[in-house]
């Protein structure tokens, strides 16, 4: 896509901190990070989100994550990190080109990517689950 | 793992509402969840986190996660989904058996799944991104 703004760091027509590359992805560090070595990563191929990732790309990323994941422990002393990955401006996507968040977090950091939890009964539960699991079964 | 709750809930030795399953995963409605269809998908098998993580599981979970948020969005009218995956206590991991959580999300909903940004200089990227390089050249 030419006017994507990740198509062209992917390109490498926009410089970027990069963390790692191979032949399917590039990572990079986020601009505006949550922590330290905050690390976003965009497939070479323009799919807007998970629902579009063509399989030699889903079935990789998880093991690219893991090993950047293991390294920022290595490089940066954090003792965890999040994977985050969001699908349409609902859930906070701004760039529509398909990207992972590797967010490494640190003892004592700040609490984020939380969320407030509800209360829920067990009949709503059952209710929800065989919503889903019906249009589930009809794709 | 004898005691742990996920292996239960895997082999159904708890009850839950169960969303889908196949021979890898079983997706279920989180108790306390975000909004309403927030569901976790759980491996059959015990891995504490995304390093841990076997290929057979790493190379599938992220099709079972888009056809997920692709059912919730039809049964449940949401408009976006956050697929969010935490490694380690500092991450917030609770249960340590590998769970990847999918949150529909709704227009209008809470801000949730966000993060505040920090300013970075470029230099600072620059030497942040270098460290974690080096060490994954060395992995």
């Amino acid at each position: 896509m030419e006017e994507c703004i990740f198509c062209k760091i992917a390109a490498g027509e926009i410089p970027s901190s990069t963390v790692y590359e191979d032949d399917y992805f590039k990572a990079i560090l986020d601009l505006s990070p949550a922590t330290v070595g905050h690390t976003i990563i965009i497939p070479k191929k323009h799919m807007k989100d998970v629902t579009e990732l063509e399989e030699e790309y889903s079935s990789r990323i998880l093991t690219v994550a893991a090993k950047i994941g293991m390294a920022m422990e290595k490089a940066l002393g954090c003792t965890g990190f999040n994977l985050v990955q969001n699908n349409g401006e609902s859930a906070g996507q701004t760039v529509m080109h398909f990207h992972m968040h590797v967010i490494p977090r640190y003892d004592g950091g700040n609490k984020i990517v939380t969320w407030p939890q509800m209360e829920t009964q067990s009949e709503d539960r059952e209710a929800t689950a065989q919503k889903i699991k019906m249009q589930l079964s009809s794709m």
